[in-house]
Protein backbone atom coordinates (compact mmCIF):
# COMPACT_ATOMS: atom_id res chain seq x y z
CA UNK A 1 0.00 0.00 0.00
CA UNK A 2 1.37 3.44 -1.13
CA UNK A 3 0.13 6.55 0.13
CA UNK A 4 -1.46 8.93 -2.95
CA UNK A 5 0.34 11.51 -3.27
CA UNK A 6 -2.09 14.32 -4.53
CA UNK A 7 -0.15 17.04 -3.01
CA UNK A 8 2.60 16.59 -5.60
CA UNK A 9 0.03 17.26 -8.22
CA UNK A 10 0.68 20.84 -9.57
CA UNK A 11 -2.87 21.86 -10.03
CA UNK A 12 -3.96 20.72 -6.59
CA UNK A 13 -0.60 21.79 -4.81
CA UNK A 14 -1.51 25.43 -5.99
CA UNK A 15 -4.68 25.54 -5.28
CA UNK A 16 -4.09 23.81 -1.85
CA UNK A 17 -1.05 26.81 -1.50
CA UNK A 18 -4.07 29.20 -1.29
CA UNK A 19 -5.82 27.98 1.59
CA UNK A 20 -6.18 29.84 4.90
CA UNK A 21 -3.90 27.53 6.46
CA UNK A 22 -1.46 27.42 4.31
CA UNK A 23 -0.99 30.87 3.74
CA UNK A 24 -1.58 31.79 7.58
CA UNK A 25 -0.14 28.31 9.02
CA UNK A 26 -1.50 27.07 12.50
CA UNK A 27 -3.57 30.69 12.59
CA UNK A 28 -5.13 30.27 9.53
CA UNK A 29 -6.62 26.36 11.00
CA UNK A 30 -9.62 27.24 13.17
CA UNK A 31 -9.10 23.71 15.10
CA UNK A 32 -5.58 24.80 15.89
CA UNK A 33 -6.18 26.17 19.26
CA UNK A 34 -8.49 23.51 20.57
CA UNK A 35 -5.47 20.83 19.11
CA UNK A 36 -2.81 23.30 20.95
CA UNK A 37 -4.89 23.17 24.04
CA UNK A 38 -4.08 19.56 24.01
CA UNK A 39 -0.55 19.78 24.04
CA UNK A 40 2.23 19.18 26.28
CA UNK A 41 4.50 21.37 27.38
CA UNK A 42 7.30 21.34 24.72
CA UNK A 43 10.65 22.90 26.20
CA UNK A 44 12.88 20.24 25.61
CA UNK A 45 10.79 17.68 24.09
CA UNK A 46 12.13 15.23 20.89
CA UNK A 47 9.07 15.79 17.90
CA UNK A 48 7.99 14.26 15.28
CA UNK A 49 5.20 15.20 12.75
CA UNK A 50 3.50 13.32 10.94
CA UNK A 51 2.34 14.45 7.60
CA UNK A 52 4.49 18.11 8.54
CA UNK A 53 3.07 19.69 5.30
CA UNK A 54 4.90 23.03 4.98
CA UNK A 55 6.67 22.72 8.16
CA UNK A 56 4.26 25.28 10.41
CA UNK A 57 3.75 22.78 13.04
CA UNK A 58 7.33 21.95 13.61
CA UNK A 59 8.85 25.71 13.26
CA UNK A 60 6.69 26.28 16.02
CA UNK A 61 7.51 23.57 18.11
CA UNK A 62 11.07 24.52 17.86
CA UNK A 63 9.57 28.99 18.68
CA UNK A 64 8.21 26.52 22.18
CA UNK A 65 11.30 25.37 22.78
CA UNK A 66 11.05 21.56 21.53
CA UNK A 67 14.66 19.93 21.44
CA UNK A 68 14.20 18.48 18.42
CA UNK A 69 11.37 18.31 15.46
CA UNK A 70 11.48 15.45 12.96
CA UNK A 71 8.90 16.91 10.29
CA UNK A 72 7.90 13.84 7.77
CA UNK A 73 5.89 14.24 4.72
CA UNK A 74 4.83 12.00 1.17
CA UNK A 75 4.96 15.51 -0.98
CA UNK A 76 8.30 16.76 -2.44
CA UNK A 77 6.94 20.12 -2.69
CA UNK A 78 5.57 20.46 0.47
CA UNK A 79 9.09 19.58 1.49
CA UNK A 80 11.19 21.64 -0.34
CA UNK A 81 9.35 24.51 0.93
CA UNK A 82 9.50 23.73 4.46
CA UNK A 83 13.20 23.32 3.96
CA UNK A 84 13.42 26.54 2.38
CA UNK A 85 11.36 28.05 5.69
CA UNK A 86 13.83 27.28 8.44
CA UNK A 87 17.73 27.18 8.63
CA UNK A 88 17.17 25.46 12.33
CA UNK A 89 19.56 22.65 12.59
CA UNK A 90 17.56 20.77 15.29
CA UNK A 91 14.44 20.85 12.69
CA UNK A 92 15.09 17.73 10.23
CA UNK A 93 12.63 17.06 7.38
CA UNK A 94 12.57 13.69 5.40
CA UNK A 95 10.65 12.24 2.46
CA UNK A 96 8.45 9.35 4.00
CA UNK A 97 5.41 7.00 2.75
CA UNK A 98 3.06 7.01 6.26
CA UNK A 99 2.25 3.37 5.33
CA UNK A 100 5.77 2.16 5.60
CA UNK A 101 7.28 4.25 8.11
CA UNK A 102 9.69 2.47 10.18
CA UNK A 103 10.57 5.15 13.14
CA UNK A 104 13.46 3.80 15.78
CA UNK A 105 12.01 2.42 18.65
CA UNK A 106 11.57 5.11 22.22
CA UNK A 107 12.70 7.73 19.98
CA UNK A 108 10.39 10.64 20.85
CA UNK A 109 7.95 12.65 23.69
CA UNK A 110 5.88 13.93 21.15
CA UNK A 111 3.94 12.66 17.97
CA UNK A 112 1.99 15.45 16.23
CA UNK A 113 0.20 14.89 13.31
CA UNK A 114 -2.72 17.23 11.49
CA UNK A 115 -5.48 16.00 8.98
CA UNK A 116 -3.27 13.37 7.88
CA UNK A 117 -5.21 9.98 9.44
CA UNK A 118 -7.76 9.44 7.03
CA UNK A 119 -5.49 9.81 4.11
CA UNK A 120 -4.35 6.34 5.87
CA UNK A 121 -5.59 3.07 4.82
CA UNK A 122 -3.46 0.62 7.71
CA UNK A 123 -4.18 2.86 10.05
CA UNK A 124 -3.61 0.21 12.73
CA UNK A 125 0.42 -0.43 11.38
CA UNK A 126 0.98 3.60 11.91
CA UNK A 127 -0.35 3.51 15.15
CA UNK A 128 1.63 0.67 16.08
CA UNK A 129 4.45 2.15 14.43
CA UNK A 130 3.87 5.41 16.67
CA UNK A 131 3.78 4.05 19.87
CA UNK A 132 6.44 2.08 19.64
CA UNK A 133 8.85 5.44 18.68
CA UNK A 134 7.30 7.19 21.81
CA UNK A 135 9.32 7.09 25.55
CA UNK A 136 6.83 5.56 27.92
CA UNK A 137 4.61 8.52 28.71
CA UNK A 138 5.21 9.90 25.55
CA UNK A 139 2.55 11.86 23.79
CA UNK A 140 -0.12 11.23 20.65
CA UNK A 141 -1.74 14.44 19.44
CA UNK A 142 -3.93 14.31 16.38
CA UNK A 143 -6.69 15.93 14.09
CA UNK A 144 -8.49 13.68 11.56
CA UNK A 145 -11.07 13.99 9.36
CA UNK A 146 -14.61 13.25 11.46
CA UNK A 147 -16.13 10.18 10.45
CA UNK A 148 -19.53 12.18 10.20
CA UNK A 149 -17.62 13.94 7.62
CA UNK A 150 -16.35 11.25 5.85
CA UNK A 151 -18.93 8.78 5.46
CA UNK A 152 -21.67 9.95 2.88
CA UNK A 153 -21.54 8.79 -0.39
CA UNK A 154 -22.22 12.71 -1.60
CA UNK A 155 -20.51 14.36 1.53
CA UNK A 156 -21.97 17.86 1.58
CA UNK A 157 -24.84 20.15 3.28
CA UNK A 158 -28.73 19.68 2.44
CA UNK A 159 -31.73 21.73 3.28
CA UNK A 160 -34.93 20.56 4.83
CA UNK A 161 -38.47 20.81 4.20
CA UNK A 162 -37.92 23.74 6.40
CA UNK A 163 -35.02 25.10 4.90
CA UNK A 164 -32.84 24.15 7.61
CA UNK A 165 -29.23 22.91 6.97
CA UNK A 166 -28.78 19.81 7.17
CA UNK A 167 -25.52 17.27 6.41
CA UNK A 168 -27.06 13.80 5.71
CA UNK A 169 -25.47 10.89 6.52
CA UNK A 170 -25.34 7.70 4.80
CA UNK A 171 -22.76 4.61 5.03
CA UNK A 172 -21.74 5.39 8.53
CA UNK A 173 -20.80 1.82 9.38
CA UNK A 174 -19.52 1.07 6.24
CA UNK A 175 -16.00 1.63 6.48
CA UNK A 176 -13.32 1.37 3.86
CA UNK A 177 -11.95 4.10 0.89
CA UNK A 178 -14.06 7.27 -0.20
CA UNK A 179 -13.30 8.86 -3.50
CA UNK A 180 -14.33 12.35 -3.11
CA UNK A 181 -13.03 15.79 -5.33
CA UNK A 182 -11.14 18.53 -3.42
CA UNK A 183 -9.61 21.45 -4.77
CA UNK A 184 -10.42 20.03 -8.67
CA UNK A 185 -8.57 16.89 -7.78
CA UNK A 186 -10.41 13.19 -6.98
CA UNK A 187 -8.96 12.36 -3.46
CA UNK A 188 -8.75 9.28 -1.37
CA UNK A 189 -10.19 9.16 2.40
CA UNK A 190 -10.02 6.38 4.66
CA UNK A 191 -13.65 6.21 6.48
CA UNK A 192 -13.58 4.31 9.96
CA UNK A 193 -16.14 5.12 12.79
CA UNK A 194 -14.68 7.28 16.01
CA UNK A 195 -14.85 3.45 17.54
CA UNK A 196 -12.38 2.10 15.43
CA UNK A 197 -9.99 4.95 15.30
CA UNK A 198 -9.63 4.74 19.37
CA UNK A 199 -10.12 1.07 19.61
CA UNK A 200 -6.76 0.63 17.13
CA UNK A 201 -5.23 3.19 19.76
CA UNK A 202 -5.97 1.38 23.00
CA UNK A 203 -5.17 -1.97 21.10
CA UNK A 204 -1.51 -0.12 20.08
CA UNK A 205 -1.30 0.54 23.95
CA UNK A 206 -2.34 3.47 23.91
CA UNK A 207 -4.08 5.55 27.15
CA UNK A 208 -6.73 7.64 25.63
CA UNK A 209 -6.34 11.11 27.20
CA UNK A 210 -9.10 13.52 25.40
CA UNK A 211 -11.04 13.04 22.51
CA UNK A 212 -13.26 16.12 21.17
CA UNK A 213 -15.25 16.73 18.20
CA UNK A 214 -14.22 20.19 17.15
CA UNK A 215 -16.43 23.02 17.61
CA UNK A 216 -15.87 26.63 16.81
CA UNK A 217 -15.86 29.01 19.52
CA UNK A 218 -18.05 31.84 20.08
CA UNK A 219 -15.91 34.66 19.52
CA UNK A 220 -14.59 32.66 16.56
CA UNK A 221 -17.66 32.58 14.97
CA UNK A 222 -18.11 36.05 15.77
CA UNK A 223 -14.96 36.74 14.09
CA UNK A 224 -15.47 34.68 11.17
CA UNK A 225 -19.78 33.65 10.77
CA UNK A 226 -18.89 31.10 8.15
CA UNK A 227 -17.70 28.85 11.05
CA UNK A 228 -21.26 29.14 12.33
CA UNK A 229 -22.29 25.83 10.39
CA UNK A 230 -19.75 23.78 11.57
CA UNK A 231 -22.39 23.55 15.03
CA UNK A 232 -24.50 21.22 12.73
CA UNK A 233 -22.29 18.94 11.99
CA UNK A 234 -18.22 18.21 12.98
CA UNK A 235 -15.63 18.32 10.41
CA UNK A 236 -12.71 16.83 13.02
CA UNK A 237 -12.15 14.71 15.67
CA UNK A 238 -9.34 15.82 17.94
CA UNK A 239 -7.31 13.03 20.11
CA UNK A 240 -4.58 13.14 22.74
CA UNK A 241 -3.16 9.79 23.82
CA UNK A 242 -0.33 8.37 26.05
CA UNK A 243 2.01 5.90 25.47
CA UNK B 1 -32.69 17.93 38.60
CA UNK B 2 -35.26 14.64 38.18
CA UNK B 3 -35.05 12.22 35.90
CA UNK B 4 -38.48 11.98 33.72
CA UNK B 5 -40.04 9.08 34.34
CA UNK B 6 -42.08 8.29 31.43
CA UNK B 7 -41.61 4.60 31.95
CA UNK B 8 -44.95 5.21 34.84
CA UNK B 9 -46.93 6.57 32.06
CA UNK B 10 -49.19 3.95 31.41
CA UNK B 11 -50.05 4.73 27.76
CA UNK B 12 -45.79 4.63 26.91
CA UNK B 13 -45.39 1.55 29.58
CA UNK B 14 -48.02 -0.39 27.43
CA UNK B 15 -46.18 0.71 24.12
CA UNK B 16 -42.80 -0.08 25.42
CA UNK B 17 -43.98 -3.60 26.88
CA UNK B 18 -44.28 -4.67 23.76
CA UNK B 19 -41.44 -3.63 22.14
CA UNK B 20 -39.04 -7.00 21.10
CA UNK B 21 -36.69 -5.77 23.91
CA UNK B 22 -39.12 -5.74 26.21
CA UNK B 23 -41.51 -9.26 25.28
CA UNK B 24 -37.58 -11.18 24.65
CA UNK B 25 -35.54 -9.53 26.84
CA UNK B 26 -32.02 -9.54 25.77
CA UNK B 27 -32.28 -12.05 22.69
CA UNK B 28 -34.66 -8.71 21.51
CA UNK B 29 -32.23 -6.21 21.50
CA UNK B 30 -29.98 -6.66 18.50
CA UNK B 31 -26.70 -4.55 20.31
CA UNK B 32 -26.99 -7.07 23.24
CA UNK B 33 -24.47 -9.47 22.04
CA UNK B 34 -21.66 -6.47 21.32
CA UNK B 35 -22.89 -5.69 24.69
CA UNK B 36 -22.17 -8.86 26.13
CA UNK B 37 -18.27 -9.28 24.21
CA UNK B 38 -17.31 -5.91 26.52
CA UNK B 39 -18.79 -7.95 29.53
CA UNK B 40 -16.08 -9.19 32.37
CA UNK B 41 -16.93 -13.06 33.30
CA UNK B 42 -19.33 -12.90 35.81
CA UNK B 43 -18.85 -15.46 38.52
CA UNK B 44 -18.37 -13.98 41.63
CA UNK B 45 -18.81 -10.06 40.47
CA UNK B 46 -20.99 -8.04 42.31
CA UNK B 47 -23.05 -6.17 39.63
CA UNK B 48 -25.30 -2.93 39.81
CA UNK B 49 -27.58 -2.41 36.78
CA UNK B 50 -27.91 1.62 35.99
CA UNK B 51 -31.73 1.69 34.79
CA UNK B 52 -32.73 -2.20 35.08
CA UNK B 53 -36.11 -1.85 33.76
CA UNK B 54 -37.57 -5.98 33.86
CA UNK B 55 -34.52 -6.78 34.72
CA UNK B 56 -33.20 -8.62 32.17
CA UNK B 57 -29.74 -8.09 32.73
CA UNK B 58 -30.26 -8.92 36.61
CA UNK B 59 -31.11 -12.53 35.86
CA UNK B 60 -28.71 -13.11 33.50
CA UNK B 61 -26.30 -11.69 35.46
CA UNK B 62 -26.87 -13.89 37.87
CA UNK B 63 -27.39 -17.27 35.66
CA UNK B 64 -24.00 -16.26 34.62
CA UNK B 65 -22.61 -16.54 38.01
CA UNK B 66 -22.79 -13.08 39.47
CA UNK B 67 -22.68 -13.12 43.48
CA UNK B 68 -25.08 -10.18 44.02
CA UNK B 69 -26.83 -8.30 41.57
CA UNK B 70 -28.39 -4.58 42.63
CA UNK B 71 -31.13 -3.30 39.57
CA UNK B 72 -31.97 0.63 40.31
CA UNK B 73 -34.69 1.69 38.07
CA UNK B 74 -36.72 5.17 38.57
CA UNK B 75 -39.76 3.42 37.09
CA UNK B 76 -42.04 1.79 39.62
CA UNK B 77 -44.03 -0.14 37.23
CA UNK B 78 -40.77 -1.29 35.80
CA UNK B 79 -39.09 -2.48 38.91
CA UNK B 80 -43.05 -4.08 40.23
CA UNK B 81 -42.46 -6.76 36.76
CA UNK B 82 -39.06 -7.20 37.59
CA UNK B 83 -39.62 -8.01 41.32
CA UNK B 84 -42.39 -10.44 39.54
CA UNK B 85 -40.19 -12.11 37.69
CA UNK B 86 -37.76 -13.79 40.17
CA UNK B 87 -37.49 -15.01 43.50
CA UNK B 88 -33.62 -15.07 43.81
CA UNK B 89 -32.57 -13.36 47.02
CA UNK B 90 -29.10 -12.38 45.62
CA UNK B 91 -30.65 -9.73 42.99
CA UNK B 92 -32.11 -6.68 44.74
CA UNK B 93 -34.41 -4.04 43.41
CA UNK B 94 -34.21 -0.68 44.60
CA UNK B 95 -36.41 2.35 43.07
CA UNK B 96 -33.90 5.27 42.49
CA UNK B 97 -33.07 8.63 40.61
CA UNK B 98 -29.73 8.29 39.05
CA UNK B 99 -29.24 12.09 38.87
CA UNK B 100 -29.35 11.72 42.85
CA UNK B 101 -27.59 8.14 42.60
CA UNK B 102 -25.61 7.80 45.97
CA UNK B 103 -23.83 4.24 46.18
CA UNK B 104 -21.66 3.49 48.34
CA UNK B 105 -17.68 3.50 48.12
CA UNK B 106 -16.12 0.62 46.22
CA UNK B 107 -18.97 -1.99 46.26
CA UNK B 108 -19.11 -3.32 43.25
CA UNK B 109 -16.93 -5.45 40.87
CA UNK B 110 -19.63 -4.11 37.50
CA UNK B 111 -21.62 -1.33 36.70
CA UNK B 112 -23.87 -2.20 33.97
CA UNK B 113 -26.24 0.54 32.00
CA UNK B 114 -28.25 -0.13 29.10
CA UNK B 115 -29.86 2.81 26.96
CA UNK B 116 -29.85 5.45 30.05
CA UNK B 117 -27.46 7.59 30.08
CA UNK B 118 -29.08 9.81 27.22
CA UNK B 119 -31.86 10.39 29.46
CA UNK B 120 -29.36 11.79 32.32
CA UNK B 121 -28.89 15.96 32.33
CA UNK B 122 -26.35 15.39 34.66
CA UNK B 123 -23.70 12.78 33.25
CA UNK B 124 -20.33 14.01 35.26
CA UNK B 125 -22.62 13.42 38.70
CA UNK B 126 -23.95 9.66 37.70
CA UNK B 127 -19.95 8.68 36.02
CA UNK B 128 -18.15 10.01 39.04
CA UNK B 129 -20.93 8.45 41.57
CA UNK B 130 -20.32 5.05 39.27
CA UNK B 131 -16.35 5.33 39.16
CA UNK B 132 -16.58 6.06 43.18
CA UNK B 133 -18.75 2.62 43.51
CA UNK B 134 -16.45 0.34 41.76
CA UNK B 135 -13.29 -1.29 43.42
CA UNK B 136 -10.47 -0.58 41.87
CA UNK B 137 -9.82 -2.31 38.50
CA UNK B 138 -13.68 -2.92 38.60
CA UNK B 139 -15.72 -2.50 35.20
CA UNK B 140 -18.05 -0.25 33.80
CA UNK B 141 -20.17 -1.37 30.31
CA UNK B 142 -22.50 0.30 29.02
CA UNK B 143 -24.68 1.41 25.93
CA UNK B 144 -26.33 4.92 24.90
CA UNK B 145 -28.01 6.39 21.57
CA UNK B 146 -25.20 7.78 19.38
CA UNK B 147 -25.10 11.39 18.98
CA UNK B 148 -25.87 10.86 15.25
CA UNK B 149 -29.19 9.84 16.69
CA UNK B 150 -29.89 12.79 19.04
CA UNK B 151 -28.84 15.54 17.44
CA UNK B 152 -31.03 16.68 14.83
CA UNK B 153 -33.57 18.88 15.29
CA UNK B 154 -36.05 16.12 13.49
CA UNK B 155 -34.31 12.77 13.72
CA UNK B 156 -35.50 10.47 11.36
CA UNK B 157 -34.85 9.05 7.69
CA UNK B 158 -34.58 11.53 4.82
CA UNK B 159 -34.06 10.57 0.66
CA UNK B 160 -31.73 12.56 -1.33
CA UNK B 161 -32.26 13.58 -5.22
CA UNK B 162 -31.05 9.74 -5.84
CA UNK B 163 -33.12 8.27 -3.53
CA UNK B 164 -30.66 7.23 -1.35
CA UNK B 165 -31.72 6.95 1.89
CA UNK B 166 -29.65 9.26 4.57
CA UNK B 167 -29.97 10.69 7.95
CA UNK B 168 -29.78 14.41 7.84
CA UNK B 169 -27.84 15.50 11.09
CA UNK B 170 -27.84 19.26 12.47
CA UNK B 171 -27.08 20.44 15.64
CA UNK B 172 -24.52 18.27 16.50
CA UNK B 173 -22.39 20.25 18.59
CA UNK B 174 -25.01 22.09 20.50
CA UNK B 175 -25.19 19.96 23.21
CA UNK B 176 -28.22 19.60 25.54
CA UNK B 177 -31.95 18.28 25.75
CA UNK B 178 -33.71 17.48 22.65
CA UNK B 179 -37.42 16.88 23.21
CA UNK B 180 -38.64 13.76 20.74
CA UNK B 181 -41.94 11.78 20.23
CA UNK B 182 -41.09 7.67 21.22
CA UNK B 183 -44.34 5.63 21.45
CA UNK B 184 -46.54 8.51 21.23
CA UNK B 185 -45.62 10.61 24.20
CA UNK B 186 -42.86 13.33 24.46
CA UNK B 187 -39.26 11.75 25.38
CA UNK B 188 -36.56 14.51 26.71
CA UNK B 189 -33.42 13.23 25.78
CA UNK B 190 -29.97 14.70 26.75
CA UNK B 191 -27.37 14.52 23.43
CA UNK B 192 -23.81 14.86 23.93
CA UNK B 193 -20.77 14.40 21.80
CA UNK B 194 -18.72 11.05 21.93
CA UNK B 195 -15.94 13.21 23.22
CA UNK B 196 -17.83 14.70 26.01
CA UNK B 197 -18.63 11.20 26.93
CA UNK B 198 -15.76 9.96 26.60
CA UNK B 199 -13.89 13.03 28.26
CA UNK B 200 -16.82 12.58 30.94
CA UNK B 201 -15.66 9.31 31.73
CA UNK B 202 -11.46 9.81 31.62
CA UNK B 203 -12.02 12.89 34.11
CA UNK B 204 -13.58 10.75 36.74
CA UNK B 205 -10.64 8.72 36.86
CA UNK B 206 -11.53 5.60 34.09
CA UNK B 207 -9.67 4.58 31.52
CA UNK B 208 -11.54 3.79 28.14
CA UNK B 209 -11.17 0.59 27.29
CA UNK B 210 -13.36 0.01 24.39
CA UNK B 211 -15.68 2.04 22.32
CA UNK B 212 -17.90 0.71 19.70
CA UNK B 213 -20.73 2.22 17.30
CA UNK B 214 -23.24 -0.65 17.05
CA UNK B 215 -23.30 -2.12 13.29
CA UNK B 216 -25.08 -5.32 13.01
CA UNK B 217 -23.38 -7.96 11.94
CA UNK B 218 -24.64 -9.63 8.32
CA UNK B 219 -25.83 -12.59 9.94
CA UNK B 220 -28.13 -10.46 12.07
CA UNK B 221 -29.05 -8.49 8.77
CA UNK B 222 -29.66 -11.88 7.51
CA UNK B 223 -31.79 -12.63 9.65
CA UNK B 224 -33.51 -9.35 9.91
CA UNK B 225 -33.37 -7.24 6.89
CA UNK B 226 -35.09 -4.17 8.28
CA UNK B 227 -31.34 -3.86 10.31
CA UNK B 228 -29.67 -3.23 7.11
CA UNK B 229 -31.03 0.33 7.68
CA UNK B 230 -28.52 0.40 11.01
CA UNK B 231 -25.31 0.69 8.62
CA UNK B 232 -26.60 4.20 7.46
CA UNK B 233 -25.94 6.02 10.90
CA UNK B 234 -25.32 4.21 14.41
CA UNK B 235 -28.14 4.16 17.27
CA UNK B 236 -26.21 2.88 19.82
CA UNK B 237 -22.68 3.55 21.43
CA UNK B 238 -21.11 1.06 23.26
CA UNK B 239 -18.26 1.73 26.27
CA UNK B 240 -16.36 -0.10 28.01
CA UNK B 241 -14.17 1.37 30.81
CA UNK B 242 -12.38 0.41 33.89
CA UNK B 243 -11.24 2.25 37.43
Amino acid sequence: MTTQNIYDDPEFFAGYSRLARSVEGLAGAPEWPALQALLPDLPGLRVVDLGCGFGWFCRWAREQGAAQVLGLDVSERMLARAKASTADAAITYERVDLERLDLPEARFDLAYSSLVLHYIADAARLLAQVHRALVPGGRLVFSTEHPIYTAPTRPGWSSDAEGRKTWPVDRYLVEGPRRTKWLGKGVVKHHRTIGTTLNLLIRSGFTIRHVEEFCPTAEQIAANPALAEERERPMFLLVAAQR
